[in-house]
């Protein structure tokens, strides 16, 4: 059973509330007003839930297959014709530079379209995901030459493009990375082995671009000792580069994704960006990779939302309490009627929903820091970006691995089959927790970084955007029941943050141990502030549409939000609990 | 990557200090000293780790096979070895009648068993698991000659047995059920359609019993016409009675244990109990079933906890931010360093042994409620069991779950490799949240049964226990830290419970929609209490051991325990925001 409908409604609402229109009005995206993006949106949607969808669960099903004596991997049945079609749809480069073949559409378009695209086939949409980050990444740090070479072939999706960072020894800790790069002509030759790399190899593509990072003869030791190649699998003059697939990992979910070891023997390698620099191309990929990781988290909890709905309209058991509710026409009423199951789909709605808005306010931030004509409000929008990238990757993925468990449980037995799919949802979800640096990692990257970054301005910029809006709406009977409980959560946030800095400055252990807690909470909290926005924009408005907007934004202040309460204690008791046992204790 | 140890030393502790000796003194159970005891468990855990850890993750890998021409199912290769060996062991019938040729042995025992045989292999376990239900239907409500008969086979462990409640149209809502019985000679004939029939049909012994619930011709409709029925495959004269199995569910773990859809086209079937009594049988058999289902939350809990730290102990990744830890004969420090590691980990541990703790406490309640010589004593442990058994099944299964997860997170990529097999513990633990009542259906049955009862008096008895504790331990210094935090979580959930209780009388959909998170809060509250009460108990003994439950009550008391907190406003929140929606909202 699967059933996907874009939520081109909600997409629009958002873009509505959070301000397009500033986007819109930057040079450049003249083109793109709002029934253009949402024109676009649709026929992608459509794309995705026809052609994506089709192959999803029988790509699950099948999976990859990796030929050892030949080192190829073959995908699973339809995933070449899908692929060509892609490229067809010209999704690849819809957010990409004119100058290189794209469409030069704003970022919430490249948010929408990932969304759709992982709601429907995680799986077939890492493929292409990744050639967004080294796109990001040559734009930034690539020569005029690698750029003329490489963008138009990713931008169009022709060739695709891998992140090779991990290895046996390293994951999180990259200043482990022993892969060795040695100068020789306009190249270097590396060698090493590189593993967890996403699409490393495949049969979609005739060529594959890896950005691997790598050590150069001189370079000093741990991670500023490290530098970018560009690394394609086939070279220039046709010939085969030797950098192959030495195996596949074998994984809960994804399975139609390779994640695969990559040995280099003497590949033939080019660097991008300075020598020993490597980490600043790699975080510029990141960065939005870290978004789209964050998207995926509400993109599956979005299928399994709508699965889940399905199968409660159709399914009856036992009666409603209330029997005013009481379908006379049936032996059992649908279990719609029952509270609890109410509560789940509620629980899932309004986060999902709370999450979307998230991912689309900021990445249309991106745009504006990218963009804006004032410095000021390039900074602002920067900062908001920075921020707040941790909070998606972190908080989406935890609470979309949550939703789609829920989800699961609202149909039983079900839920468990293969026949209902929300069995591999929830297989495929659990990855975006661990990728991209963990979500731990994410947490560190919000207390080690981004808080303590020129004293605390980036906090400041978020919380005074938060009290400006508390300020504008306290007078505002209509809001009242938001606008309290949502400066109050600002409070405790402030306070949190401020206790937790001054704790964390004098033993960063502090900050460690509460960091992901405390990445929780402000998710939570800047939740509770898209839902305000969100129930005043819908306030206005005429419909069920913008009646239920109001009502689930209630349920997010009242069923959700206090989870903050168990938060902060737990973020004040510190880490002395935490680190009074010995390792050999556990 | 496949690892288990038993965990015997706090098994022996849980069992010190909960009152094993009360079990012990009873008429009976004279043979079973606690040196006794846990010699029997130490064996069978060997069993378990050795055995069938074996068939674990090779079960999960092979999967059951169906023949739809011959409606048989081949287990994996192994099983049937592993069957007999089971058999051989005497593990089966430890803690069953001796007249039947049981051992028998005290409840906390089957729970010991229970946990490691479902760490070790759920889905094997499952098989043997089903047989002890059975036994206590018969025991209750079986004639001498089914007793004879059967008794002896089920407790050998020779023959299995399995419980056909659902069908296509009705889980929760049993009375939907349409199966019909019509009357023979001395037995019936029973025509209808089982699902989720787990072990319906398999190859290990010759012969499978089913406990099928099913309509007689007379029968008044709902749940109030059902009777109960055992259904041999093979009848006593050696032919094979029509009941078949029709299919197989492809599920999302549990991949060794077969699910299936069983036939029935005028099968024998022999009446169990009176007739349209049927539930009173099943519910005998459904209580001992939820407490070993809660059993299993922890039990994969435990063996993901024992992998993760294993994991962590070899795996290097950056350095201690406090210098002291650093290991300076390394690059990178091992990873049980970091306090969000240590953090993840003592979620899974406190909780885990809090856990064990619940059902082994509960479970010799269960020993007192059957055999104590004292009326007043056998219903207060009856009272208690009764209370307590929904908690177990509904708070352990969802902890369990999201403590493997999290046990998952730790590991990183690796953790979502079937390589380490958390992901099979995953994907096999997340059924538990479902089977035997949906987690929400323990929740009704808490709210809506237990706690009603004679104006909820079983309540008062654990309130009553808690408080006496609370009030003998006031003054003792070294406790001050448990006992105050714990009388205020006392009195949360006591409070919480009268104004559920007012509002629930009124409407109940208020105590429909808040029943789920107040069985989260009745389990925090309960596990505070038992956490006091292992800290009373180690605090006075010497050693590491003793020292680490200490540590762990007090992270117990500082990071799970303010979960609460948020849990009593949502449930103070009502069913407003939860029912102010149409079913086309959703």
């Amino acid at each position: 059973m699967q059933i996907y409908k874009a939520p081109l409604k909600d997409i629009r609402f958002v873009l509505e509330t959070f301000g397009y229109e500033k986007v819109q009005a930057m040079k450049g995206f003249e083109d793109y007003d709002l029934d253009t993006v949402m024109a676009l949106i649709e026929e992608s949607g459509k794309f995705c839930a026809n052609e994506m969808l089709a192959l999803n669960h029988t790509g699950d099903q099948e999976g990859i297959t990796y030929d050892p004596e030949a080192k190829t991997i073959t995908t699973p049945e339809g995933f070449k014709r899908l692929y060509d079609d892609y490229v067809k749809s010209g999704m690849a480069g819809i957010t990409q530079p004119i100058e290189y073949g794209g469409s030069g559409a704003p970022h919430p378009v490249a948010i929408a379209l990932s969304e759709m695209a992982t709601a429907c086939n995680k799986s077939f949409s890492m493929c292409p995901g990744l050639g967004h980050g080294l796109i990001e990444a040559l734009l930034h740090y690539g020569t005029d030459e690698q750029k003329d070479y490489f963008l138009p072939k990713f931008v169009s999706g022709e060739w695709t493009g891998t992140m090779c960072l991990t290895e046996p020894q390293c994951g999180t800790d990259l200043g482990l990375i022993s892969t060795k790069a040695v100068p020789e002509d306009d190249h270097f030759l590396l060698t090493g082995t590189k593993i967890w790399i996403t699409f490393g190899e495949h049969d979609l593509t005739e060529n594959i671009i890896h950005l691997v990072l790598a050590r150069l003869p001189d370079a000093p030791e741990g991670i500023r000792g490290i530098s970018a190649f560009l690394v394609p699998k086939i070279n220039k003059d046709g010939s085969r580069n030797p950098i192959y697939c030495g195996g596949v990992e074998h994984k809960m979910g994804i399975h139609a994704s390779p994640t695969c070891v990559m040995n280099l023997e003497e590949a033939k390698g080019y660097l991008v960006g300075d020598p020993h620099k490597g980490m600043r191309a790699m975080f510029v990929m990141m960065n939005f990779a870290r978004l789209t990781v964050g998207v995926e988290g509400y993109a599956l909890g979005e299928i399994a939302y709508q699965t889940a709905v399905e199968y409660c309209k159709d399914r009856r058991q036992g009666r409603s309490l209330n029997p005013a509710r009481n379908d006379a026409s049936a032996k059992a009423d649908n279990i719609l009627v029952h509270p609890d199951v109410r509560r789940q789909l509620l629980n899932v709605k309004c986060t999902n929903e709370g999450m979307r808005a998230l991912a689309l306010w900021v990445s249309a931030h991106i745009d504006v820091a990218l963009h804006h004509e004032d410095d000021t409000i390039r900074q602002e929008s920067d900062d908001m970006v920075a921020l707040l990238t941790p909070i998606i990757k972190g908080f989406c993925t935890e609470r979309g691995f949550e939703n789609v468990s829920e989800c699961m449980q609202v149909c039983g037995g079900s839920g468990y089959t293969t026949e209902w799919s929300i069995e591999q949802y929830l297989r495929d979800v659990r990855i975006a927790m661990i990728y991209e640096g963990t979500n731990h990692v994410q947490a560190l990257d919000l207390v080690g970084r981004k808080l303590t970054k020129d004293t605390g301005r980036l906090y400041k910029g978020f919380a005074k955007e938060v009290f400006r809006f508390v300020k504008a709406n306290k007078e505002n009977p209509d809001m009242s029941e938001f606008v309290g409980p949502l400066e109050s959560a600002l409070n405790t946030l402030s306070e949190t943050t401020m206790a937790l800095g001054m704790k964390g400055m004098a033993d960063p252990e502090e900050a460690a141990a509460a960091a992901s807690k405390y990445l929780t909470l402000f998710g939570l909290t800047t939740l509770a502030y898209l839902w305000a926005r969100m129930a005043l924009s819908a306030q206005g408005r005429e419909g069920t549409f913008y009646e239920n907007k109001v009502k689930t934004a209630r349920y997010y202040f009242s069923h959700i939000l206090p989870e903050t309460k168990g938060l902060v204690e737990v973020i004040g008791a510190g880490k002395q609990n935490v680190m009074a046992f010995e390792a050999e204790d556990f």
